[in-house]
């Protein structure tokens, strides 16, 4: 049994994250904490969670974590989050951390796109990303863990049999996300008021987005050259799910089956990885840990079509499948 | 032409009303005022207005309103309004009110639910509720309306023919509204935070909602006699629309073809009530005047079964009505 | 470790069901029966199980089913699920219905309220109301269970509480019930289309609705004497969840802390029953096997204020609770 | 006043075009036809017309609709439509056909895209394409109109400045659509049915969609040269509205200030278009005939980004705007 704690308790993510590790059995929630006023219970805070998990928000102090966890899930916003981990991992914890601090491997290109200095090279330089379709041997044996971006999760996963093949130019890939409401977050603003993005569809961040260096190099990883992605994030009205479609264009000609054959191949051994014939629906994989993917070819670009729960695959259950990795446990424990 | 301003016109209400008005023959929007800073153009606040109305939100002031419209259309919230409409009615303008500083006759019923004194007594003694079906004739002559609020318009119009017709127990009348997330207004809060409300369905003020006084009095002045509802409004997630859902204890029997034709003679005259032997939909009112309604008899209770948009029948819409009634327009202009 | 079967997999409630007993360690789905043609595998039927289970739907064949399977769940519709109930039985089987075949204790009842003579009432004499937090020890020693309605869930449980304790009057009470649109099942039909549902509410089977004598029977029993509700269903846009307002007219007066404290001493060793003094939503437990509720007292009347998931409280997991309390598992297994 | 009939009128197309029509103040509608039986109410197939259009719909009847009408809209299914039209332009009517029927030029394409012999090439050579923002002039004598797809309208309108103005290359357009559900018609399927596409987000007929060949035509034609785009449509959970994302690949640099004025340059004169700055969403353009557009540039690509009305500009406005035009009204007649 694995003592954890929960940083930042009060978002969407660490909801699901919570409600995972109650299933989990071989991790105890500990501890969580948030920066409200007053401790308060967690079920205060999401009411869902009544009469199931009996703790109260603390504020952060990292020597009452330590004493408290072994592992430590880090859902706080970034920079703030890498102040926060710093202490933890020189405290001697294991770190998930779901924020962007550790994702980038440059620090300047953090300061780029997150218009601030990176405060914890040191420990960034350990960092191991963690999609474990693609890294679960580095995760294995790693104590910090940067949990992917939702969209980069399925950016990323549905390009990487491709990518890997040396089957598409790495030029003009189109990534073009459809996200449910939930990805912006718990905190209200006009944009996510339920009169205003009901019954509406928008894109957001146009070229500006920042997982979109994220996606850059982690496929440039995988490539063995640098790439860009052209990425362009949309919000719809749904809670939960993101639908991407991805544009890329073939080198040579493949039949469909084929490459289906090669997604099958590449995914061997990754258990949320649901290659298909049919497109996949945002619902289908909607609560679960599972990507879903498909693709079709048309006029010489393949459309990689594909799909995960944002909140699941996207942040908490990837991060409990990290653990399962980090701790020896089975890669589906708690997550089927 | 009467020219017209419009106060408060950030919000949902206001932004209806610009809607309609920007098709009525009889009516030009002069000013538009709200409380945001640098005097934003109105497709600034409005997005969907772009193109359609080239006006800047001033600050409120009273004389510069008159002097530019002759009517004015507050959309301010309530104890605001009453402080902008004192004003606006000492300098001669007439004035339709959304908020609910004119609709309670006794300030001291004002006082105990809004929680706070009333200060323009003197204007209330004259408003005239604005509710046509029932006070047309006192509408056409009035310079101050207090439109009614969009639960009470559901609710009275619901009950009316029942309660003047002597037909129901004036006890244990049960008023079960359900509500799109528009009627909570346009500030962001975390209840009506896209992720939170969406796929639920609640009720909230049980009991304390503000609009139950202004059911308890119209009612009881049509009964003639003090009467009080049992009033649980709901959010559900969609945009506009309420659902109104009532029951009352029959004190006779009745076939429900005869009550539905009580219903017909009650409303003739009326061109936005439309009594029909289905259920309605919020969706088939959507967007309209329309008050759809029926009724149907269960087991000893007559349960009326209505319909209406919270923002045009239930605000902009009836103030339009009413404009109507005021100026000597055909009551359907810019409403059909 | 028991054998199930699902009769009629391809609806709502089955995926539910399958979704909770692949997560049940005493339970082991064997067979699957429809009566679409072709055995379509689970996964084209329900393309959210992709991965998780390897079945075919095969035609219903009471000898295949029982020599299978040693607990069958039905979510064959009325009359069609006594047929096959009814062979099963015969053969030895344990048998969970989730229709109405079952429900009514007197057959004239039933047909009065679904059209058709009842064909199996030798066993519906034995049938136990599956409802655990009043009948579990009937349920312990029943071989089958009438998995009781959606609605009348959320109604029984709503109420038994006040009408136990003698503190309503059992006249004028009033059910209105908002459902989302999974409760109209998953047969294509207008009125579900999106289009005319989505951003609309409406009341439907007004009076008429079938599960009103089930919540009659058992009110009357927990009072002793025969009982009527007046019972509203409404539709809202939204997946899953029911939120029920319950109106009763208080015997005497009792503050609302000792109305609460009523309903925890009720609830004492329910676990699914989560009594709270705020008002819960459907989507707090959407997804979960919780029933919550809440009480306001307005003016006379005790305002009941409930919700659950109708697909799991109001269906699945209430089956799989059934299915723990009828083979000695802990009443929560699968469930948290 | 002319005189209108309506073919097809059950569909939610013709649900939007009687609403502007009933306020058209130089058309009137005398027919509608249907092939339902019995001559239902057009109340009774729309609710929300109650009390607002007292008619019928019969039986379609060539000789009857061209004694009654002058001008006829046609909602019917593609091939049903050309057999109708056929016959009304053989008696003199003016036609605004809604189907795809007389949209392209070539037969054969016709043939390959519907799968269908087309039947009535004699009308098909004088046909216009009914998008007035390109093809006004020939529009105001047309007397046969192929009213333009809902996608077609969205892709070729944000594309024509850059085609027209040679900035784009004419390979690897990339076209992704997102449509609310309206757009797949009122007939009642499982992909429609609330419960399965409410909160999801999907792909379908990707590269076949039969809008593909009327993009490429029309963009072929302002290009001068064959084109074709790459495709992909998707359905949201939302009643109205297509966002749709262009990516184009530049073939010079401009800023996008530049690019916005050669928007703003081509829509002189198209009271519809709205070139924005900022990325609109299908909220603020649905129920209304506007076109909202604007563009980013990333990474080399150029990213449009725009939004309408699927049943109004994308069907029924554009309808009654090619109306105006064909009778000399103003473009905006019974449109703001």
């Amino acid at each position: 049994m694995t003592n954890v704690a929960i940083l930042g308790a009060t978002g969407y993510a660490a909801l699901e994250l919570i409600k995972l590790l109650l299933r989990h059995p071989h991790a105890r929630i500990t501890m969580l904490t948030s920066r409200q006023e007053g401790q308060p219970h967690v079920s205060e805070v999401h009411p869902a969670l009544a009469g199931m998990l009996d703790l109260r928000c603390e504020q952060f102090d990292a020597e009452r974590v330590t004493k408290t966890a072994d592992c430590v899930f880090s859902t706080l916003p970034h920079t703030a989050s890498m102040e926060a981990c710093a202490q933890l991992l020189d405290r001697g914890a294991k770190v998930i951390d779901f924020s962007a601090d550790y994702r980038l491997s440059d620090p300047n290109v953090y300061a780029e796109w997150y218009g601030e200095s990176h405060t914890d090279v040191a420990h960034l330089r350990e960092a191991v990303y963690g999609l474990p379709e693609i890294y679960a041997e580095e995760i294995r044996s790693a104590r910090l863990i940067a949990n992917p971006g939702c969209y980069p999760t399925a950016a990323i996963l549905g390009l990487a049999p491709l990518v890997a093949g040396g089957l598409i130019e790495l030029d003009g890939i189109v990534v073009d996300a459809k996200s449910g409401i939930s990805g912006a977050g718990r905190t209200p603003k006009l944009a996510y008021h339920f009169p205003e993005c009901n019954e509406s569809t928008v894109a957001y961040s146009v070229g500006k987005h920042r997982h979109t260096p994220e996606i850059d190099q982690i496929l440039g990883e995988i490539a063995g050259t640098p790439t860009q992605v052209i990425f362009t994030p949309h919000l719809v009205p749904m809670d939960r799910g993101i639908f991407t479609t991805i544009y890329a264009w073939a080198k040579r000609q493949h039949s469909e089956a084929e490459l289906l054959d090669l997604y099958r191949s590449y995914f061997v051994g990754s258990p949320f990885v649901r290659v298909m014939s049919r497109i996949p629906t945002t619902k289908d994989s909607a609560g679960t840990n599972f990507f879903d993917v498909t693709l079709r070819q048309v006029r010489g670009a393949v459309v990689v079509l594909c799909c995960l729960d944002n909140l699941i695959k996207g942040a908490a259950g990837a991060a409990v499948q990290n653990f399962n990795l980090m701790y020896g446990h089975a890669e589906t424990t708690a997550l089927l």
